[in-house]
């Protein structure tokens, strides 16, 4: 299932596209923001992720001959064909040659700011608005949400296994990848492994165990496989009785001069079980072996898990965090911030207005400065960057970034990407500087310049 | 991205599967089950999908040379590596070779009923978990979750755009392809509507009207290049004077000899101003043009709507159908059923239990036999292929089926699959039937043989 198509849009990007193709407006250029509206789980930050895909989709962007046959093939109520010939065309030619500027992946974001600024003729820009919109959709849902876990989990590891309940097969890569930068440890997701390279870890299921005419005859199994990597599932029968096994089986492993890595809890009453667990492990001597748990885990169970004083050294996240279970989409959006007609013409700036308010959008070409105190955020401004800002605005303020970074200038990368593991790193730097000095409302205020053209009344 | 790659699995299984090679058990034969423990939206009902993708994802299925020097490039913790060379030879080297009977997508199913039935080498039974779980979860999910929506907007015209909030391009594209056969009726999604040959619809963007020097040039625009076909988004400015250019633009096609379809409104109080506009519209003799709605709108939304009498014709439905917003994964899993350890051998009846029950397997190689009374399903029996059943149970059925079937044979095709059209057509079928006779508690009952293995104390 080769997701990897122009044709992955909204079918009225193309309607567009074909209506400013007819009326002469190949040369109109745009600029539009992608951003969301307010952070999703109720919280107080976001993060930004979605890039390195959004690149490798971009970069590999055109309508091949079977797209143009099968667009070709369409018809309107009429009967009559939907596009153009000449227009299909036009499309089977197009080379994608807009420019990206792009917050790092991993900052942490507030409502309104763009992630992802786009440049370039406006036909192309919508035609991408639809992918670009679900890349960084899943991206940074997961990626927040995984940050979320890691601040309720403290310094645990956290391992991650949703590919099985994520909402399809690149919804869980994506989501693996995402979690990852956000704040777990492993995956249990081979793909993303290799293509991600992020550590791969996993144990055994309950059908291996139920596959050995004994369970003490799977644990020995299990043993001679693992050897010091050994995690032994105790809940397929009767947990006690596991626990007991496996307690059996950290004897068989001192035999052969190796240790029982860990148990794993994975139905019942977790905390309560973690601490017989607890004490009949200690009881044998066996004080090293670690207990890892898992069950529908999120921020909340390991919060009140941890409150209970449960003696849990690893934790295993996997529906929750892979389909972002209490908040399963973004409120992302891209629109547009300003258009020219031709290259002569100068920017007009362009917003939406609702009658509620609700939905109105920042005009102008933006850019976000983020001010900073002792190395901690203290204040983000938008500005336009045809404007400018005056810094002298944040008085208290010792440095600032631009968030807003040139990723491609007409379709070419002016810069590689980090690795997965460098984002990582960027990351979950940003998260803790949030939980040692995060606030609830920090200020995203506009520029003047800006704010006079975002008020026109 | 590419997602078809044996790799898409946890690696457990991989752990697993070297396991079950050291001790010389690639001989060993199971029997698994893929089946869901309760309905997601707190319903009464959930429709089986994802066979069709589940195939071409198994039909494709090898470890390809690059995904073996991956593997070969793991280590465990004490830095060895993670798999034997030979091993990852067999796996090179494997062909999928399983038998799957599985229910007819658009089957309407209840907990514990087996979607999927595979048969075949324990490995490869295996390996493939992962990625069946993940295909069908989110497809079951999706077309239940239009198929709720279909029930709300009873014979109301259903469109759906959720791929910008989908979560992933195959999410987006797996989700698009559900809700069709749920019951939606066209997508937005145009590479849904090449893979799958669903309807594709749309109409145009916010940043379409604003890209026009004012709202009436640009519903002429579209008017010029939609004909009978335009849709008129009204919301950009001021929806009620949206709506008094619409009717210009009305009286303007009607000068074409063409007629203005609807408009569409997707943000306010969608009730109130689709009032409000119908009585414009029909105060200028435009009782013809249709109103389109869309904005967060799920089945609880519409069947409100309805409740308020507002006048609306076309439901748009994106985000909360897409992510299956309220219950964003399907309490799915894959349970060892049967073993036997070589071909000679009898198969051995395998379950888990839990402490607390509430995970307990049903042993056996599984049938599910649906009886009817009149055409109208009234009960459900799971039985044992081997132990058979006998029909006499069930007195007051006229008729019954089984419902898994055939699908493939040592990994071949035994019969071909339905189209897309088709499965939708088949599951319309049965949510009609379900509405007209629909039971909050259907039964499912274990046939007596059965039951006395699967509850041996």
């Amino acid at each position: 299932m080769n997701t990897q198509s122009a044709l992955l849009t909204d079918f009225y990007q193309l309607t567009m596209a074909h209506g400013y193709w007819q009326n002469n407006r190949t040369d109109t250029e745009a600029v539009f923001h992608l951003f969301f509206r307010r952070h999703p789980f109720q919280g107080d930050f976001t993060i930004a992720c979605g890039l390195e895909p959004a690149i490798e989709f971009l970069q590999n962007w055109q309508f091949t001959q079977t797209d143009i046959h099968y667009l070709a093939s369409l018809t309107n109520k009429a009967g009559r064909p939907q596009f153009q010939p000449a227009f299909l065309d036009y499309l089977h030619n197009l080379k994608f040659e807009c420019d990206i500027d792009a917050v790092k992946e991993g900052t942490l974001m507030f409502p309104t700011e763009p992630l992802l600024r786009i440049k370039g003729p406006l036909i192309q820009c919508q035609l991408l608005e639809t992918a670009l919109l679900n890349l960084y959709n899943i991206s940074s849902l997961i990626a927040t949400k995984a940050a979320r876990i890691r601040l309720a989990a403290g310094d645990d590891p956290i391992a991650e296994f949703g590919l099985r309940r994520a909402q399809g097969p690149n919804g869980g890569l994506l989501a693996s990848r995402a979690a990852f930068i956000g704040g777990t440890n492993s995956t249990s997701n081979v793909l993303a492994g290799k293509q991600y390279h992020i550590p791969v870890s996993g144990t055994v299921a309950h059908s291996w165990i139920m596959s050995y005419p004994t369970e003490l005859d799977a644990f020995k199994a299990t043993a001679d496989l693992m050897g010091s990597d050994t995690v032994l599932l105790v809940d397929t029968y009767h947990t006690e009785n596991g626990v007991k096994n496996a307690i059996k089986t950290a004897k068989y492993l001192q035999t052969k001069n190796e240790a029982l890595f860990a148990i794993r809890l994975d139905s019942g009453d977790l905390p309560m079980l973690a601490k017989q667990a607890r004490n009949l492990l200690d009881a044998a001597g066996l004080q090293h072996v670690k207990i890892i748990i898992s069950g529908d885990l999120d921020e909340y169970k390991i919060a009140e898990f941890k409150q209970r004083h449960a003696p849990i050294d690893i934790w295993g996240v996997g529906t929750r965090l892979a389909t972002a279970f209490d908040y399963p989409a973004l409120d992302i959006t891209y629109k547009l911030g300003a258009i020219k007609n031709n290259k002569e013409e100068a920017w007009q700036y362009k917003m939406k207005i609702t009658d509620d308010g609700s939905k109105k959008s920042i005009p102008g070409i933006l850019q976000v400065r983020r001010y900073y105190h002792q190395s901690r955020p203290i204040a983000d401004y938008l500005y336009h960057d045809i404007f400018g800002i005056d810094d002298a605005l944040q008085k208290d303020a010792d440095a600032s970034i631009d968030l807003l970074e040139p990723i491609l200038r007409k379709g070419e990368l002016v810069n590689a990407l980090p690795t997965t593991a460098e984002v990582r790193e960027f990351a979950q730097q940003q998260l803790m500087l949030w939980r040692d000095h995060g606030q609830a409302n920090y200020a995203v205020k506009l520029e003047a310049k800006l704010k006079a053209i975002s008020n026109p009344e």
